[in-house]
């Protein structure tokens, strides 16, 4: 029996992968997955494009690419981030293997093992993942509906041993939906000057709102540029054109793109150059733009379509956010709900989500649940949210 | 200023990096990159390929995909590997984000901080990257013109503290171009044996050989299948259809395949679904056969050039090996030679290369270099060759 690492113990098997095999199960529908809908992808337009690129871009696809990522991509990129008020030329832009691999590399800059990181609860099971790697002392910081709460907040930020980082994922809130208020960021921001904890700031969904008035609320933290805090923003194509081409972004002050830079290096070299060029070719056409703003109300149909059976189905004591962007809906269940006993109840009857304990920090608050409607249709959403909900009247009365 | 954990304190500012943009220079010849000619990549076969899938599949490349790889490429990738002899049901297989990523997860599987590895010496950097990374003691074993030094070798297994795993590059070695013997590897295979000492086997550029009778030696030690040694199995398709895909594998006991399994989900969730449908469908086609055939060809009748302007061009006391396949020859100077000042002056003159102390674990033995014959046309080879040699001897005479 070969000898492993203690970091390798830090990871648990994961539920996920269990998870994600009865998600894949043609027979159930799944409200478990945050990815979008296959239908989705812009398929045609992106093969056009790569059709019509010149014979040395293509060929640069299959090369290693410089480990910051393409120039051309880093151009247009930037562009792209600019539109949304971010700092691209004070800071360094570094494309990464989805923005998993964006965590990863952060997590890697700043944790030794057993060094403290605050994050919220819940929060997103990749951060988490990315997090565990490096033997972090995962601190779990509750949110409200406005956001991540100040007064636990301030709490961990007067304890003794400073953290390494605190992370957020302030626009549509993966898994529990929310969108951080302007006086929340004005309040989050106040509390963190002058405290040396870098703030890594993600933004995976942040396009995808549902209201036009929603987008003053939506101005990233990193746009706002407060000074005497390292914000990381980090991004990703997954959601705007495709989690398969794997990539995302970290928009980062130089030294910590420095030193993310060269783990980089160590972990896989380069982001692929093919989807790189991809990309870049999607991105300079400005069909990203038009398609955004499709699945943008796609994807609040669907989310019209799960609030609406939501309503109909659920019984009362079942609290969930009304999204305003996304993917997700966080149900609320009483307090000594078992969401696993429920999921493996709605199993049984042919819906599944993921139970709320996966998204804590502590893996033990399971009075909650996360419902994706990013992957379904309207109809199977009819079909789904009562199967849910029959699971949860039978454990919660 | 952000406090940076100590793991990226043990990673370098790479010289790579200097090396790689005076690599990209047009007015210069670079022996430097491993990477494969850009007019060698199979563009079109590729793209046809991809325009030939159902809308299904071509989704699929868009969506995410289960850690360990998509299982139609995991299937045709297992075909691949048995046609080698390799014992694919036995093990598992996991597709990694190049073998970089291969390597990278190895380490953090195995290493913890200040722990040894036996790495040969010189060492593909990529390798010696990944392993500091992970803050390994690195112990450089020497190799001879047959294979890893059985001598070396012992002396570092006598040791009271066990390595945590030894790495070796067998097939056409990256940089010192050798190929081991056949009975040099019986010989670490009876080393290795009860040693409990995973052994690391990296097998990026075996397909790439020259002679058809030196196919008996590329036979891999994981398709030996020795008792007692845990072998971890890793390759690519970086020089068999494009490093661009950052598409590599790793074939390795059951135990080891699940912790790697869960790092990876760690690190980048999936590799690219994107490519690996391309990559299996090249595969699939047959045409990954032809391919690698015709690859083969140009690579050989690129070295033999180099080796005629060795010949002509070098003086006597430079020494080298002849490649019988792969992408690199490795000479060796005088003692006394510093190859970092003999790479300056060939800048000068419009030639490059890597000096050799950037394979040396310790960083310090560098009266040796690397050239790399695989991305230049017979005539860039006979032009810049001279141009390293009157380097040489400017500094040896």
């Amino acid at each position: 029996m070969p000898r492993f690492s203690k970091a390798v113990s830090s990871l648990r098997s994961s539920e996920i992968r269990d998870l994600m095999t009865l998600a894949s199960r043609p027979d159930i529908i799944s409200f478990a997955g945050g990815m979008p809908g296959n239908e989705l992808f812009p398929v045609e337009a992106v093969e056009e494009l790569f059709r019509g690129l010149d014979l040395k871009k293509k060929q640069a696809a299959f090369q290693y690419g410089p480990t910051p990522g393409l120039p051309s991509l880093l151009e247009s990129l930037g562009g792209f981030l600019e539109k949304k008020g971010l700092p691209v030329k004070e800071n360094r832009l570094l494309i990464t293997t989805g923005s998993q691999q964006g965590l990863n590399l952060l997590a890697k800059a700043f944790i030794d093992p057993g060094e403290p990181v605050l994050v919220e609860n819940p929060c997103f099971i990749g951060a988490l993942s990315a997090f565990r790697a490096s033997e972090a002392e995962l601190r779990g910081v509750a949110v409200d509906r406005d956001g991540i709460s100040m007064e636990a907040l301030q709490q961990e930020l007067d304890r003794k041993e400073r953290a390494k980082f605190l992370y957020i994922t302030p626009y549509f809130h993966n898994p529990a939906g929310l969108l951080y208020t302007a006086e929340r960021k004005a309040q989050l921001i106040n509390a963190l000057q002058g405290q040396h904890i870098p703030l890594i700031e993600d933004d995976a969904y942040g396009d995808l709102y549902f209201y036009e008035e929603d987008r003053p609320r939506l101005k990233p933290i990193k746009a706002i540029n407060p000074a005497g805090i390292n914000v990381c923003y980090t991004g990703s194509f997954s959601k705007i054109l495709g989690p398969g081409l794997r990539l995302g972004w970290m928009l980062a002050p130089d030294e910590i793109y420095q030193k993310c830079e060269l783990i980089k290096q160590s972990a896989d070299a380069c982001s692929p150059s093919f989807t790189q060029v991809l990309a870049d070719a999607f991105i300079r056409s400005g069909q990203i733009y038009t398609y955004i703003a499709g699945v943008r109300q796609e994807y609040k149909r669907r989310a019209e379509a799960m609030v609406a059976a939501l309503r109909e189905h659920m019984p009362d004591y079942v609290q969930w956010n009304e999204p305003r962007g996304g993917f997700y809906i966080w149900l609320t269940l009483p307090d000594e709900a078992d969401a696993t006993r429920i999921m493996m109840e709605a199993v049984e009857g042919g819906a599944v989500f993921v139970a709320g304990k996966t998204f804590d920090p502590e893996g033990k608050r399971n009075n909650s649940l996360r419902l994706s409607y990013c992957n379904n249709s309207p109809e199977q959403i009819a079909e789904g949210i009562p199967i849910v909900a029959a699971a949860i009247r039978k454990f919660c009365g």
